[in-house]
């Protein structure tokens, strides 16, 4: 069983970690000599968490893994085993890197539903081989990055700490979550791996078998604050928060602050209003109204907008499974469809893909996303059209619903920023990545940038994701080609 | 940005997965020379997606993660780099390796809220620095297979494919859960490096870009049937299902049969009972009564179960995303809890929290569970007693709902079978891992062996988990304790 561990971790970045149906489609691509360039889009859905906006991330592991997306010689015996590929194939695939050019939204854009995040050109068979890994790294990372900002949003902005990793989905669902978390707003992790591979900063204090494996509360409070005197957060309910941990806590705290050192407590079970409440005042009449609360016990933003507006007097919000699994809502819903294809003529043919589910039929052409902004820098609209259209300053636009043809309006334009920008040009990376400190930055300046109605938890504003009339008759008569 | 992926990927089998916590307390045991052995056990406090039972998953991973569970020189320079540590703590690290002893249920063994379902002996730092590194491995995987296990008995245990990659929680929540699926009863995996690194079968055909990449449908059933004449499954929904999908898949299926073939189609949109009937009907009227119907789109296992039950005549069904997050519980609620310490006698003491929350309550003690069973080796309930208990055959044996001491029942002993066995002994392996196709078997001869009112998906029937006597006392005598 060894060898599975070792493997997982060599493969970390094979390009096997593609779906089946990739490469038996490529290995067509291949006989055929079907090599025309396409272009392919990611785009999702619908909003997770039935929220107002989401929060592009994943693209700085996208891009690592992309550069290391390559078959091994132990990957092209494994496929050859499966007797289904001939030897011509294998050859090309272990030779096989992403040739292809790539434009995406910035990581860390506030984003919506049914506009292209990343648009892959390249030849079919490696825009095909790509899919799996970039849906699987942006739509897990979007995901928790859009939860954790809703999470941030809902604190007032406070310190959300991110405890995820024992209920995280595997080893990497930790770090993952963790690289995303703090992009999304978590001040810090738990998991010391993700502090290391990131960056990012980690905390953590004492669980209750700290206190189960010393003697009393007392004597364990006492011997945490010797060793940490200057990061000392009690731990008060072990066996009864308001009658032994918090006496305790401020009996041991009592020290600390005549040392000239902060302390705080946390409270991890029980009613959280009613007992930050009580240990605050028990708190400061004793004189140690610098002692911060620090809480967790299965939050999420709902709870923890609940509590703020009651007032409860929590400093820092210590938040794991709900805010790094997603909760009720576990997955992000980006899917890769093709939206053109190169002719004979070397020009871009638009494709659709029609429905029997009309939400699933899709909008063709090389696309690009433009955002609108008022004179104050306020987002108006998002708005779709082919690349390369653009827009003057001045100029009345008509804008109409992407699938609600009977749905327009009109709008002036201001300001109209290209949201998707190029990222590799025929497999040669373009400029520098963002560290993860200047994306938090951007999706904190991006969410100002929305009025609060879009941001509201429950029953949010939609936003308005319009498509030009350039691109509305593209569609239709497509459409129409497809019906006659 | 590069070095994230090498270092993450490198770092897969790092000790530094673990929460800070565990690193602080670990320095304070260590500093404070409180070196004394004791127990933790791992459980789960209450079924995930309101079901009857749970599948224990994940141990082949733990195990194989635990004999790499190291910290690098890198890892403690990052340490070090944090001054908070002292150098002779770091030095002890540095040697680190787990030399306790381990006791588990055999993985794949059907699993109920509160029994342990694996029991650490140790030295308090290795007891700590695992705890996180079990919980996330064993919480998701068990997740995973508990859910892949619904999924499967609703379908009649029919034919499951697991298509999560795409939207699964990153790179290993795509690997772990295609592992975890195939232990809980799905046949296949579309993630190709799931099938090299566990040897799993791997499947997948055509997605709707090979349709759109071909001038007509029926070109790219054509093409594809040429390529692939034995595993050839139309993907029919691309244009229109019954009027286009069906009719192409069937002109090219004809020539498959004539040549001695089997094929078969794929739905993945659109109301899945009605197409598949009338498919099905098309598909006979052909005289194709072999060929097969593959159904996907955003499955689980309560619209599976409609559609069994409503007759839809589907063969295989492709599951993804809910499989592989858990849909709607996204996260299984194990725990990690200190259950005794051993004193200056070398005796174990039994430690127990307590909790404002009554359900977070421990019950303390070196625990054993037995599985009753009847004369026809079906299970009865199962009961938590001290480690090296035991059950004399036709005894009566008086049992203790854990918590509710009101509620007991009677029994009288057939078979009472121990279910935590022992795998590591003061750090070195005891027999070998059960192969994955011997997990999966474990799953299935256990579930036979519970009456299916415990499987029912809605409102199952609750399983009796009790406690002995003696082990009832001893709560009783700590409680009594505390409170006096």
């Amino acid at each position: 069983m060894n060898s599975a561990l070792e493997k997982s971790a060599a493969d970390a970045k094979s390009a096997l970690f593609t779906d089946f149906y990739s490469l038996t489609m490529a290995y067509g691509y291949w006989k055929n000599k079907k090599e025309e360039r396409s272009v392919f889009e990611m785009f999702f859905r619908r909003q997770p968490f039935s929220g107002g906006f989401s929060i592009f991330a994943g693209l700085g592991t996208f891009l690592e893994r992309l550069e290391a997306f390559t078959f091994s010689a132990e990957d092209i015996r494994y496929l050859r085993d499966l007797r289904l590929f001939e030897d011509g194939f294998l050859e090309y695939l272990g030779q096989f890197r992403f040739k292809g050019s790539l434009w995406t939204m910035d990581e860390g854009t506030v984003v919506f539903p049914q506009e292209p995040l990343v648009r892959v050109e390249g030849d079919l068979i490696e825009c095909q081989l790509v899919e799996g890994m970039l849906l699987n790294t942006v739509n897990f990372q979007s995901l928790i990055a859009t939860k954790t900002a809703r999470v941030w949003l809902a604190s007032d902005k406070s310190s959300i700490m991110e405890f995820g990793l024992r209920r995280a989905q595997g080893p990497d669902g930790a770090m993952s979550a963790s690289r995303a978390a703090f992009i999304g707003g978590a001040a810090g992790t738990s998991n010391t791996l993700a502090g290391k591979v990131y960056g990012i900063p980690v905390l953590g204090t004492m669980a209750h078998s700290w206190i189960m494996a010393h003697e009393s509360e007392e004597a364990a409070f006492e011997s945490y604050a010797a060793l940490y005197p200057d990061k000392t957060v009690f731990l008060i309910d072990t066996y009864d928060s308001l009658r032994s941990g918090a006496p305790n806590a401020i009996k041991v705290g009592k020290k600390l602050a005549a040392a000239g050192k902060k302390f705080g407590v946390r409270l991890d079970s029980g009613d959280i209003q009613y007992l930050s409440t009580e240990v605050r005042k028990m708190l400061d009449a004793a004189g140690l109204k610098d002692a911060t609360i620090t809480v967790s016990n299965e939050l999420d933003e709902t709870i923890i907008k609940a509590l703020t507006e009651s007032g409860a007097p929590v400093d820092t919000w210590g938040v794991g499974t709900r805010m790094v699994t997603g909760g009720e809502d576990a997955s992000f819903t980006g899917v890769y469809k093709i939206a053109a294809r190169r002719d004979n003529n070397g020009d871009f043919v638009p494709v659709m893909k029609f429905s029997d589910n009309p939400d699933k039929t899709t909008t063709p052409g090389v696309k690009q996303v433009w955002r609108l902004t008022d004179m104050d820098n306020m987002a108006v609209a998002d708005v779709l059209g082919i690349d390369g259209d653009s827009f003057e300053q001045g100029k009345r636009l008509d804008l109409w619903h992407p699938s609600a043809d009977y749905r327009h309006f009109y709008h002036t334009i201001e300001n109209a920023e290209p949201l998707l920008k190029p990222r590799i040009q025929n497999g040669a990376k373009i400029g520098t990545e963002a560290s993860l400190p200047e994306i938090r930055a951007h999706v904190q300046a991006g969410l100002e940038r929305f009025d609060s109605t879009y941001k509201r938890l429950l029953n949010p504003h939609i936003y308005k994701v319009s498509i030009t009339e350039r691109l509305r008759r593209l569609k239709l008569d497509l459409i129409q080609q497809h019906l006659g």
